[in-house]
């Protein structure tokens, strides 16, 4: 408990769902367990990226991590790779991997509403071929972070929108959210009715 | 242990600091414990944040969070509120609170080349006075997420360079770096002359 005391607080899974609710099916079956091709477009598109990390007393941290698009690399459908640029040292997440491997990333791609969460293990790395493929204009970085994916799942554009956070829309290379969706969640729709379901609920439901 | 196996795995701090190094006195001391002016200043110009928290088995989620800029409001130096807007129901960062309290957050405002880390405890509350002041256009969110701060840290600004997310610069309303990381580090410096420091370095070492 903080300084402030509130009035009802939330203690339970239970409470929650009783006034939350549940989940549509869609929403619930939209996690992968690997990086498709939808995933790659995305991370290939996306030239920041959140990681999320804990020490070994399950303290979390998140670090943000640019480079130009495309910097953290697929390298198979259960493998991401990405280079240490040049930073303060501080290593916090580094410090924390070593403590403890969960990671959890989120890719941003300016332009594009949808966000992509992925989550897995983190090992890291000094591979001399691995890190040479990782150079930007010769400058090779000193580690590497390999994700080994466990969970993948585009985050709906809602936030995004609310936010306001990109001035300028139209992300090319990465497909439109229905097709991703009906693929994740293995729908039995067509990619435009997805897509046209997102775009009303996008503008009736922000709030 | 991942499918795919590299060679020189780092497993220790001590491999790790021989070849990172350790940060800068400047880099390991701009942690604070508490949301000052400047973190208050940046969480009111900040549209957009991610959350990441755990389960109890440590397994970490990062999810985004998008708003009119400063819709997370600082309580006061030690506490923040986020207000949940409508979503998909799945409630993964709720879950995760409830079974591990422990969560960080990162907030990003379009145009300023820092980020702010921020860490702490969570709770979720139903506080009806409290959600009421957090109503959008009317619309009172169901939960809010109270925060209660135990660390706060701006990040340097090479990642948003690199990464060139921002198409316009100069967010207004958020004070020089220069200024924020003598506050944060007690530097025995003018704000100028860290500013200056920093621009230097944005320009050198990027990679």
């Amino acid at each position: 408990m903080g300084a402030h005391a509130f009035q009802q607080e939330i203690t339970s899974e239970r409470e929650l769902r009783e006034i939350l609710g549940t989940p549509s099916q869609r929403a619930a079956d939209k996690v992968i367990d690997h990086i498709d091709k939808h995933c790659a477009a995305l991370i290939g598109q996306s030239p920041f990226m959140v990681i999320a990390s804990a020490d070994a007393e399950g303290n979390i941290d998140v670090s943000p991590k640019g480079d130009p698009a495309g910097f953290v690399k697929v390298l198979d459908e259960n493998t991401l790779v990405i280079p240490d640029r040049k930073g303060n040292k501080r290593g916090d997440t580094f410090s924390n991997i070593l403590q403890s491997p969960k990671v959890a990333l989120i890719f941003l791609t300016p332009g594009y509403q949808e966000t992509l969460r992925v989550s897995g293990s983190a090992r890291i790395v000094r591979d001399p071929a691995l890190l040479k493929s990782l150079a930007h204009e010769g400058s090779v970085p000193l580690f590497a972070t390999v994700v080994d994916v466990e969970k993948a799942l585009f985050h709906c554009a809602k936030c995004i929108i609310r936010s306001g956070l990109w001035e300028h829309t139209g992300a090319e290379g990465v497909p439109n959210f229905g097709e991703i969706l009906v693929d994740h969640a293995d729908l039995d729709q067509t990619p435009e009715q997805v897509q046209q379901a997102i775009d009303e609920s996008k503008m009736t439901s922000l709030y």
